[in-house]
């Protein structure tokens, strides 16, 4: 469904800038390219080109409130880590808010402090909104839209299709615990202790990697599907096989039990606050060093390899030894986790 | 209602650039005033400033499809002219989709062209995007926002705080037409002829203006509230007093009798197309005469004028010579018009 749905967007907006199908769009300006629209001139100065990225998310994760995080919080993490997963770094944010009639106001009030505290913890601002009420039964409490710009200062190219053979394939934390928090709480699930979403931003990581002169590849966020998905979307884009070692990805034990216990793997399970980054094989250490710095990746780990230019394929090492393709999700993911 | 949301996330959001409260939020490039997200740097060469303009709006209009529009060029045309009001030339558009299950894909598919045509007449490119699926019940049919980049080449002050005394007051057409339109439409409503929607860019007929080195004091687009909002908010934003007459002000024969019939004022109703223009009052009929060359425009007129700073007042000549108060709409405004 969410395959069919991109086609039709993907068919209908076709352009060069969309087309790439990033995390977030790349643009220049002065803008290069534009038909009809006439020469955009600089006040004073000669014009030199700013490279900015620019992503959207709508946010309609169910419960709005979930242990470690809630939706307001969500939407500014989730959008300044799709800014980061181009590089850029975060700087302004749009925030449009669809109320379902006969939300509390107390309800409006946590989330908006919620946004509040997390873009000033990530450095962005809020500049612009909107707010819609849609009558009772024709919404679900709060619905969001956080659109992000942030500029790119780097002059690296990283997209899948600058994946090598002979990368290093990092993860940046512990897997799964965003989406077995939402499931837990949705189907009334007890653990001994609540699993936390890992909620959180990563730009400043990222930042710090490329600040360092790391040669970084590709980026990924782990979202929707998870490890499985990414690997394998990057894998198709790079033309390349990938191959990671089970034992060396970092899951906790929790999360790993309430997996065990629905039949689910943890490498399927959506991420809110972990990515996967594609490093020149070199750089691979010192890049491992760095994301231990900061707490949102002390449990970075170097969990795989990318093998030859290939028919795409991904691969994982089981703890016992044996090698396995490891998929995409299939069948139904959990709906409303974003 | 509409005003209590404002308030509780202008006060959670509060920043200089949102505290402007403009239709679009204005940013500059490298930004200034920013902490701890270190100096912006120029992809080679010396930084220039480079100002652009950002707005967003979801769109949760029913029904989606209307006599002159649909959700999807309505989204498109709104966001567009809101960077219009800040004389800003609209180069790109980020769209999210919220679709409640059971959509049918050919309702997607006739609004997704809606918008790939929409923004190729406005020549917007549409860079980035987002699809969340909601189950059955939790939406109405589909959601939309919209969030736009423009360019801002001019350097006017565009905004309330510049509207003087003298000022001539312009609007851009006919009145009414969409909030007319869909009012019809929701409560079967029979005319001689469909009364259609205003929906359409304004962005041309403003970067004419600009071109042309009219000078604009203030631009408002004329949606939920209408001319009356519109007026009231900018005599209070200035602090002035703004004289209109009746006469002058065009409606359409079909509006004003479906108004008439309903005890609606004509001025309170909201529009997709149209904008009050402040100029100054020695090139009144420059702006008119270029207004007037575009079809979106060819019906403006110059409908009043700016009195003394003083207690913001709007006053209304009615057509029989009488001066009234034109006061704020009051009570329920039709919901989800847009």
């Amino acid at each position: 469904m969410h395959q069919l749905l991109e086609n039709v967007f993907g068919q209908a907006f076709s352009n060069p800038i969309l087309d790439t199908r990033h995390d977030s769009a790349q643009l220049t300006f002065p803008p290069t390219g534009m038909t009809g629209t006439g020469d955009v001139k600089h006040t004073g100065g000669t014009p030199v080109p700013l490279r900015l990225a620019m992503t959207t998310d709508s946010y309609v994760v169910r419960p709005l409130f979930f242990p470690g995080g809630d939706i307001g919080s969500l939407a500014i993490h989730g959008t300044v880590n799709d800014l980061a997963m181009s590089g850029a770094r975060p700087l302004y944010l749009s925030c449009a808010f669809i109320i379902e009639e006969g939300l509390l106001m107390e309800t409006l009030w946590r989330v908006a402090c919620s946004m509040r505290d997390a873009a000033r913890k990530c450095g962005v601002q809020i500049v612009t909104g909107d707010t819609k009420v849609v009558d009772k039964g024709k919404g679900d409490g709060l619905f969001l839209n956080t659109t992000g710009i942030g500029v790119i200062e780097h002059g690296q190219q990283i997209l899948p299709q600058n994946v090598q053979p002979g990368d290093a394939v990092l993860v940046s934390g512990d897997l799964g615990r965003h989406g077995m928090a939402i499931m837990a709480v949705r189907e009334g699930l007890q653990f001994e202790s609540a699993i936390e979403s890992d909620s959180a931003p990563v730009a400043e990581v990222v930042l710090d990697l490329l600040q360092a002169g790391i040669e970084i590849h590709c980026l990924r966020d782990l979202t929707r599907g998870g490890l499985a998905s990414a690997l394998n979307e990057i894998a198709e884009a790079a033309g390349v096989t990938i191959a990671v070692d089970e034992k060396l990805i970092p899951v906790g034990e929790q999360v790993h039990a309430a997996c065990e216990m629905l039949g689910l793997d943890p490498l399927h399970v959506a991420n809110e606050g972990r990515f996967v980054a594609f490093i020149a094989a070199k750089a691979a250490e010192h890049a491992l060093e760095i994301l231990r710095r900061h707490p949102v990746s002390a449990n970075a780990a170097n969990v795989g390899r990318v093998g030859d230019k290939s028919a795409p394929l991904v691969t994982i090492k089981s703890a016992i030894g044996a090698s396995r393709i490891l998929d995409m999700p299939s069948g139904e993911q959990l709906p409303r986790i974003c």
